[in-house]
């Protein structure tokens, strides 16, 4: 199994990855929140790349079956029900619902990877259910982290190399680009410290300036969702 | 200081790098040979893009003034006296000679790094000298890895890992980018065993497959030599 960590959204080589299964993480905040808001009864999310396009969507429906989701500059969108937090995609807040779903980074790098097929959604909370998934696919694996405004981030990294991690513990000797091989690497490193890692990490401290240092901790809560979220079609539901 | 380490060429975003003092590293070997050329008393070495182009400028120049030298898929060039290898680089070859030197990706991450000012040219072999070179300019750093193909390599991370632990280690908490700080994990963690690093990358694996393994060991001699090679107005001459 070859195992590919790219570091950041114009980084990833789409065209050069026919086979392999994309993976994509944005772990501070988005896929750790559209993880949670599965684990929390979403009927599905629907990854937007931009707030216009996530209002045009919620004209077309009725009132009730949706909510509007996500951030820009880490804060609420005005007009939408939801933030990027994770703490507040209770079943209360989206069982049964569509949540149209707008990140700064985190949808972008899912419709990036989309062309490659069906896009596993990583975060630290669901790594290990990820790996098993993986395993048993037995494809090639393709993780494209967000990283922060196109640049290489820790926290994505460090989440790739726990996915890396897992599946070396599930397949023998797979075979790492280079990026794979350091991320896991840094993770082996800081397993036992992932807020402390998060808290490093430049997008952590700008979410530590906005007040949200409550979400690193949340984010950072490894395997304790087992769901595997994979976006189909435009659309992410449970695998 | 603000440190900042970008994984490749296409990474580096010198439009937002005004003020930082550009670093290009391409471990294996371009950066290697250029530091070891310079320390075995070339006049100057001179970064071109395309074997052609260095063909060229060697037309314009008296015989026995300049040589060729430089790798096209890790091999020497039809034509030229040299290939890539810092082994070649005596000063029985070089000394108080010119050398036109095209490599596939080191020439390039000079190039792409010449805007933001006179480029230091870092490899393992010289990162102590670089360091001490860098505190005393009292300028922000932002490190050029040259990479693989576009893609972030191993040897060159744990490199500028060297680098951003020699500037750790001579000003009080630099501002250091994600990569700055996962970089200099990676040479922490493997700062004894250089050359099995070297010998985990895939570029350094594309090497031991061309027979040319010795070359990793050179290119991990950590602080052997201290020469601060810098590339200005398109020539490498020492600082």
């Amino acid at each position: 199994m070859k195992v590919n960590v790219y570091p950041a959204v114009p980084a990833l080589p789409a065209e050069q990855l026919a086979g392999f299964t994309p993976v994509a993480v944005d772990t501070l905040r988005a896929t750790s929140t559209i993880v949670t808001a599965m684990q929390s009864g979403a009927r599905a999310v629907v990854p937007m790349l931009e707030p216009e396009e996530a209002l045009a969507a919620a004209r077309a429906l009725t009132a009730g079956t949706f909510v509007l989701g996500g951030e820009r500059g880490g804060v609420k969108i005005p007009g939408f029900d939801l933030g990027n937090s994770p703490a507040e995609y209770t079943a209360a807040a989206v069982a049964g619902k569509l949540v149209l779903f707008t990140t700064t980074n985190g949808t972008r790098v899912i419709r990036r990877a989309q062309p490659l097929g069906p896009v596993y959604i990583l975060s630290f909370l669901n790594v290990g259910a990820v790996a098993a998934a993986l395993w048993r696919a037995g494809a090639d694996v393709a993780v494209a982290c967000a990283g922060t405004g196109d640049q290489f981030s820790l926290e994505d990294i460090a989440c790739a190399g726990a996915l890396v991690d897992g599946l070396a513990a599930l397949t023998a000797q797979p075979d790492m680009n280079d990026l794979a091989w350091a991320a896991r690497a840094i993770y082996q490193g800081h397993q036992e410290h992932l807020t402390e890692l998060l808290q490093t990490a430049r997008h952590g401290q700008k979410l530590m300036r906005l007040g949200l240092q409550a979400d690193l901790a949340l984010c950072a809560r490894q395997d304790i969702i087992p769901v595997v979220p994979v976006c189909r079609d435009g659309q992410i539901t449970l695998a």
